[in-house]
């Protein structure tokens, strides 16, 4: 192979010529080992049709790297190349991990606070309305997608795919053994082009939405599917693995420990060990992401004021994909307000968690942006991305709750803290005055109104510090004394949150 | 005694003169057994001070009934007399039973759904505030009212009320064996008042809020103190007992089985076992309501969407005496918008629990009606009003849940029905179609769209059943069939809610 240069997280790319007789992807395995000083990485490679296999390497470090293939089959056994990776470029600040227990960074140290939308099948769509999607999230804060592999068969999406993810058997049917890789081909093409915009691509490996028996395919099939997605995708930077959405809608035909096992399949074919988490359906059926293969906590749950609770139960960051969507359909999940929405965002995020977007307003062509793509029509998207831009002004090691939720105020308002400065959240709350949470070390600190919705940021009034804590019997606090250095007066309208900054000096 | 004529569920009263040397409170036992046919009824009595011994007795069945008094005090011993007990007169209903398990009547058979308010020390306050309560009451549509035997001393709450409870002993101070006639006296002049305008007086015996020593009592001075009450106030029907509010507040000097024989003191000294509950303030701290001298579940959370599962829990009426309330105070759960009370309670409501509302705008001089009541503020009371008017337009047996909360839609909008009679509550929820809940059999029902904070009542159009499940892999309901005999079109708001009643002939 000829040497090249790619950037760091940028994706190397090699092609070898082999069988392309019988059953390439069910017969023939083939990796390569990629070795910088005493360091091996092995990256799976993967039958791309027509006799070609490829091999595709995302480097995390700069400087040279070798590579040798490893096949039983002669033409791709011991194949060599090198590689030569300078800097990464200006947008690329490398894949998203866990940073701080509960929050995420990228890899180049820079902050990421996941804001992201969902728009399942819009990869399925005609090409006009892809590009359309690309455009309108372009104009959005969103810096994650969720989006599935396959197509989606469900209310308001019965349109035929663009492509059958699978070619067609002797039988005429897919055969699940032969993946197409036009299909394939056309996906991480706009993975790549979300990647080129600075979205993550949260990719949706099952899901229950099917007529094309995607959903029934077999344990090694689906085993198999995952290490090709793996071997495939991986090298795309800003890859998140969604095992499923609506797992639990899935147990009739993939039981629980099958779930685990794909888990395992892509820490052993993801060398980056891209981000992994899982979707339930039902509120009760959240999956144990204690689990170590699980990098993060996803959930869909509207009962944002259980934020803590989620943290506390797995130990790991929370995102909240569905807290519902805004929109006017039938289905439940998919008709609140813009401002509930908004609303249960800031809960989210002044509970230290992430919550997700998605617009579900009834369209008489069904073109619906949670499934579809397309245009947005709603009103939370702009309040979402005021969100993003106040709290990316302040984010550091990630906003954390101010207090536990068995402590007043904090069951009822929600506030958080990444170092010195805070967030409180009001919400439905309507206070004239206020002082719990804010800074009890003197008055060094700038405190600004932010209407939530209004998109507004007004400097407070400082007041003495009221004594908020309730005196009676039995209390500890009886005799109650002041729980900040100072307090701020308020409005005393509903959706306001307060943020407490250290002056500038 | 000569004889007397009182009504149905009316107050017979009687009194006796004995010793007023020593502390007739402490020493002097004394009760009556009042009989009718074979049927006996002990009555406890209790000293009202100078030498005066009274007998309170409330007739639940027409006709003659004659007592005869009990004691080793010789004049206060076979005591007899005898009462012609006529028909109940217009407004009195008797008092208020559970029935259907999760609701409530009144003795003579109509329907009573709580509509409670809340002023804790209304009856400390001066006399001509007092009278201002009550003539707001009118204005209002509340039929229950929580209030505190003791005063309050708390935040807002620091005036010294009307009369102390006890005499002063020798050293000046309060003297908890000694009962102050005047100041229960007022109190249960207050109760009657209350009644006359159809009120029920939800009786808060302790509470925490407490800087004369009421919360500090001994065991045997409070068992005494809830056994004076049982005798002087259960002869008056609209007396409802709530053990305390906030009664973990004040586990440090009550413990818990403590609580217990309070219960059993009432179940002993109340002939006619009016209504006995007792209300948390820590979320995690509501009482075993399912002990049986527990009639019906009060609680404190905010969280109304889980109505069901304290109906679940307790298997008796719930009642969330605090949902928080309308106001703009520091305190958290005073400061909600008048519009999220409205929406907690039709929430509520709609999930088969009832509903409490209290009132907390800050004011100049502390007055505040949840605690002292004067003049209502705000703009809650009068939508609740309105919800009680529309629910008693239909309500029979009671409005009881039209599905679980684990079945879709039910855990994310609210749906009851009594009978033929069905309401559905969205709430945050805006879907511009509609049928979930609505009949299976055929069209002959009216809809009409309520607007629960505009307080309008508009005929829905109908529509064609849509699907409204997901048709999706391995649902049950795949190839989904419309879950109603017919659709309702919606104009996409929030806070509205759909009654539906069978056509009228």
């Amino acid at each position: 192979m000829s040497d090249v240069t790619v950037e760091k997280w940028g994706m190397f790319e090699a092609s070898f010529q082999g069988p392309s007789t019988g059953n390439p992807f069910l017969e023939i395995a083939f990796d390569a080992i990629f070795k910088q000083k005493s360091r091996e990485v092995r990256v799976p490679g993967f039958y791309d049709g027509d006799g070609i296999y490829k091999i595709r390497f995302m480097p995390d470090e700069e400087g040279e790297w070798r590579f040798i293939t490893r096949s039983e089959q002669a033409e791709l056994d011991g194949q060599t190349g090198q590689l030569t990776v300078g800097p990464a470029t200006k947008n690329n600040h490398g894949p998203v991990k866990v940073r701080n227990q509960f929050h995420f960074g990228y890899a180049d140290g820079s902050p990421y606070l996941p804001f992201g939308t969902t728009c399942y099948a819009w990869t399925h769509q005609p090409l006009a309305m892809q590009a359309q999607t690309l455009e309108t999230l372009k104009q959005t804060r969103f810096n994650k997608i969720r989006m599935g592999v396959f197509p989606k068969d469900y209310p308001y999406n019965t349109n035929e795919p663009l492509y059958a993810c699978f070619l067609s058997g002797p039988d005429g049917k897919e055969d699940f053994d032969q993946p197409n890789p036009l299909a394939f081909r056309h996906f991480e093409t706009q993975v790549a082009a979300l990647c080129e915009i600075g979205i993550e691509a949260d990719i949706i490996i099952f899901h229950p939405y099917d007529r094309w028996g995607y959903a029934d395919m077999s344990a090694e099939q689906d085993y198999r599917y995952v290490a090709y997605l793996a071997a495939r995708l991986s090298a795309y930077r800003n890859v998140w693995w969604s095992l499923a959405n609506e797992y639990d809608f899935l147990l009739n035909t993939k039981p629980l420990a099958q779930w685990d096992r794909y888990f395992h399949i892509l820490e052993e074919n993801d060398p980056y060990q891209h981000l992994r988490s899982i979707h339930n359906g039902d509120v009760r059926m959240n999956f144990d992401h204690r689990k170590p293969w699980v990098t993060h906590t996803c959930i869909q749950n509207w009962d944002v004021k259980r934020t803590q609770e989620w943290r506390d139960d797995y130990g790991k960051p929370v995102i909240n994909d569905e807290p519902e969507y805004e929109g006017n359909i039938i289905q439940c999940w998919g008709n609140i307000t813009a401002q509930e929405l908004v609303h249960r965002y800031w809960i989210t995020l002044t509970r230290g968690g992430y919550a997700g977007h998605g617009e579900t307003y009834s369209h008489p062509e069904d073109l619906i942006w949670w499934a579809k793509g397309g245009k947005l029509r709603g009103e939370a998207w702009k309040r979402i991305g005021f969100l993003r831009d106040l709290l990316e002004e302040d984010a550091n090691s990630g906003f954390e709750p101010l207090g536990s939720v068995h402590d007043w105020p904090w069951s009822r308002v929600s506030g958080a803290r990444d170092g010195d400065v805070r967030l409180i959240y009001f919400g439905e709350h309507q206070p004239i005055v206020w002082s719990s949470g804010l800074p009890m070390d003197g008055d060094h600190y700038e405190v600004d109104i932010i209407d939530t919705w209004n998109m507004t940021v007004t400097p407070a009034k400082k007041v003495e510090a009221p004594v908020t804590h309730p005196t009676r019997h039995g209390d500890i606090v009886r005799g109650g004394k002041p729980d900040a250095a100072f307090g701020i007066e308020l409005p005393g309208k509903p959706y306001l949150a307060v943020r407490v900054r250290p002056m500038k000096r």
